[in-house]
């Protein structure tokens, strides 16, 4: 393991022993309306559910999605399932509140207008030119394609909800910044 | 491989061919000051600084995070180490805009109170209770201790901008919800 740690003021120098195994599992967005989410995020972006939640008494279900790695191996039980869920790294949970989809009034904040906040989720494709396209084939909306504004090969789309989505292609970050 | 789906409107049967090998990289939120959020991620959560991109003409740099495995063995060379920080997944990566740590006016917005949208970022420790008593000796905000609430063994915090922190122990969350 390389213990190599970029420098910058407030950096711990050493990994407290007290934080050993803590690992980021998921973001949480609120989403208005999960089947138009579900279509976009796992037809458009590939992901799967891997865990469907429902809370009757408060009202609500939290959908986790992801990635799957070809080793990845999901528990059939369903609660093997939910402790699977929350070991992994890297998720998108998605929170219904029952009837937002019916509520005319309601739209989520997307925390890229003021009050500022939360800015986006970032995915990372094998190649951007080729998701251009299928992102056009989808009618997915675009705020910024890879050609416009000062960062290059960079693309941003919104999601139903109107959160960002930054998309790149690794390879082509090379260089940026400094 | 195992292909279980969750049943839900709206997922996909068949992951389409045009999103194969998308991978979600990261979550971006907007922090007001480097120096105490680096501090709060790297010492109280056992992050490490992968990769650190200053943008000069745009004012603003990137702080990109993530706990280690063993087996990660992070370039030196800094284009290489880009390029290896924006093939991982779910990184949590921090926006400073320059400046903002000396704004008496400025604070972002958590996504908890109106306009709601953003939730938060959820992580996985090896021991909820050893965790809770951590966070006590770092003088962490709580907003719920394990035993409070409906949600029984979830813990949330506070980050120093006052985004919400989930805190949960994969093992005791077999059997929520339904």
């Amino acid at each position: 393991m390389t213990t190599f740690t970029e420098q910058a003021p407030g950096v711990a120098e050493q990994m407290p022993a007290a934080a050993e195994g803590f690992t980021l599992n998921h973001t949480m967005v609120r989403i208005k309306a999960p089947e138009r989410s579900l279509h976009f995020y796992t037809h458009v972006f590939g992901m799967r559910l891997l865990r469907k939640l429902d809370f009757p008494e408060m009202q609500f279900t939290l959908y986790f999605l992801t990635q799957l790695s070809p080793e990845d191996s999901i528990p059939e039980d369903p609660d093997e399932r939910t402790v699977w869920t929350f070991s992994q790294r890297g998720l998108l949970e998605l929170t219904h509140n029952w009837g937002s989809e019916d509520d005319p009034e309601l739209s989520y904040h997307n925390g890229n207008a003021d009050p500022k906040g939360y800015g986006h989720i970032g995915f990372n494709v094998p190649d951007l030119e080729s998701a251009e396209t299928w992102f056009d084939d989808m009618n997915v909306e675009f705020i910024k394609r890879p050609d416009a504004g000062k960062m290059k090969n960079v693309i941003f789309v919104k999601d139903p909800d109107g959160y960002w989505i930054e998309v790149i292609q690794a390879e082509l970050m090379a260089g940026v910044g400094s």
